[in-house]
């Protein structure tokens, strides 16, 4: 890879740019906003210009409505060879990209995974070091195309993680989208508790809400657009929540003639589901809060 | 207050030892395993020893289904002018003390909030430094009981929440109980994913599931001795759970015609919740994983 577009200057864009910068790639910035191309050129992420002749590839990192009619924009401009985006929801990403008619062979729709945290956080060239990015090739999908978007997450640091797009949401549901919901529901509660309740919070509750700070309106925009599968996990949730809670007020009622089977199951299956995201030192040290 | 006797040399008592120890208070060290009394006062923790008469307070440290006996047995030995104890729920606990024919006067149930993570940890002297520190006094409890553990607490350098027994399992059961099986009952739904998909976990996952690490033997026993309240919450927060996940199906079936009243609802008030339980600096540097 010799050149790349990026289309969107944020946090991202600007990310991507100083990534592919540390292996001597030539980045192109463009942005609606011209001072944001600027800005992320004098942060060294790349040129704010559109390439001279068509790129290796483009990176569309403008937020997820916007994606299609832009992909579609620069697929008429030749802004590119080949073209991925890094929006969170995919199967109706590929709906609209269909609804405008854009060129499928020459797209990968990609979903790098960061964790970006409630502050304004700064671009950085390592954003991606050592996270998944999800890559969703189609039946269209050609081999330049696959190989290139391959190419742009290996120089980001990142490691590829390839799904065809049903599977992606229904994973983003499991690990992202449904969890975030669940995040929030349980801080949302604590504003029926009085204030001496609220005093005994400890460090377990400020895990478990943590997420719930995201801001509201980009997280209603990725949770109705991922609607179908979040409402699977979050029915599926409930139920589950609803068979511990049964069995919790037998156990109250009975005192303890009751055994705790469906609790002390629930405690085991989540010790054993923990283990399978085993936390690498280096999460640690990237919340922010 | 010039002495204590900590009957249960664990992480608690160790650790209340060695806070005492900071301030002069002479403590003595308590076990049914003469060998864990020894290993804590090499920690410097107090003397493995019964006090030679009545220590100004008893701080019961054993594990939550025997406090009462324990209680009733260094009541009658005259271990101490005063009592109280650490373990998690009270309601129960003062049935049982009740039932065990304890005197009341003497005793101040009580729990501090610390966050002992998944590991083995360590005794410290500033284990309770700045955490809340549940008091539950009864309408039996003497003056004496309670300024005594008001004391207790101020030289553990916590901070006393006076609550009445019912108030505290129902505050537990809202900042611990039911967001430690949020947590659970989440990370065990990761058992159902396949492995691209649990690849695709980031951060927020990670936050949201880190205290299902947690013992599930200790939890069980905990959840169990609360079950009443730990069931209003976690049906509560399935209902709120549902309608969102109704109102998603909606928007799901519709297009964008239906719009996200409830699930911004959610997120907003998520927020707002959060907000109640603002996140110290120190809190980050203790959470163990």
């Amino acid at each position: 890879m010799r050149s790349a577009a990026i289309v969107g200057a944020g946090l991202i864009g600007c990310s991507v740019g100083l990534a592919l910068r540390r292996h001597g790639v030539t980045t192109y910035l463009i942005d609606a906003d011209p001072e944001a191309a600027r800005a992320a050129e004098a942060r060294g992420a790349g040129l704010a210009a559109q390439p001279p002749r068509p790129a290796d590839i483009a990176v569309i990192t403008v937020p997820p409505g916007q994606v299609a009619p832009v992909l579609a924009e620069h697929q008429k401009l030749g802004t590119a060879h080949c073209y991925t985006d890094v929006s969170g929801v995919k199967v109706r990403l590929h709906q609209e990209v269909l609804e405008q008619g854009c060129d499928l062979t020459s797209l990968v729709s990609g979903a790098p995974v960061v964790d970006i945290g409630a502050g304004p956080p700064e671009p950085r060239a390592d954003l991606f070091d050592g996270r998944p990015w999800a890559l969703t090739p189609t039946d269209f999908t050609g081999n330049l195309a696959l190989n290139c978007a391959l190419e742009l997450v290996a120089l980001c640091g990142a490691v590829s993680v390839l799904l065809d797009a049903e599977a992606h949401d229904r994973a983003v549901a499991l690990v992202s989208h449904a969890p975030h919901l669940i995040a929030s529901l349980a801080a949302a509660r604590l504003l029926g508790g009085d204030e001496s309740a609220v005093r005994l919070a400890g460090q377990g509750l400020r895990d478990v809400t943590r997420t719930a700070d995201g801001n509201p309106e980009r997280w209603a925009e990725i949770l109705t657009a991922n609607a179908g599968p979040v409402a699977d996990q979050l029915d599926d949730w409930a139920v589950q929540a609803q068979a511990v809670a049964r069995e919790l007020r037998d156990i109250a009622r009975s005192g303890d003639a009751v055994r705790p089977v469906r609790l002390r199951e629930a405690l085991s299956l989540g010790v054993a589901g923990r283990a399978r995201i085993r936390e690498r030192p280096r999460d640690r040290s990237t919340t922010t809060d």
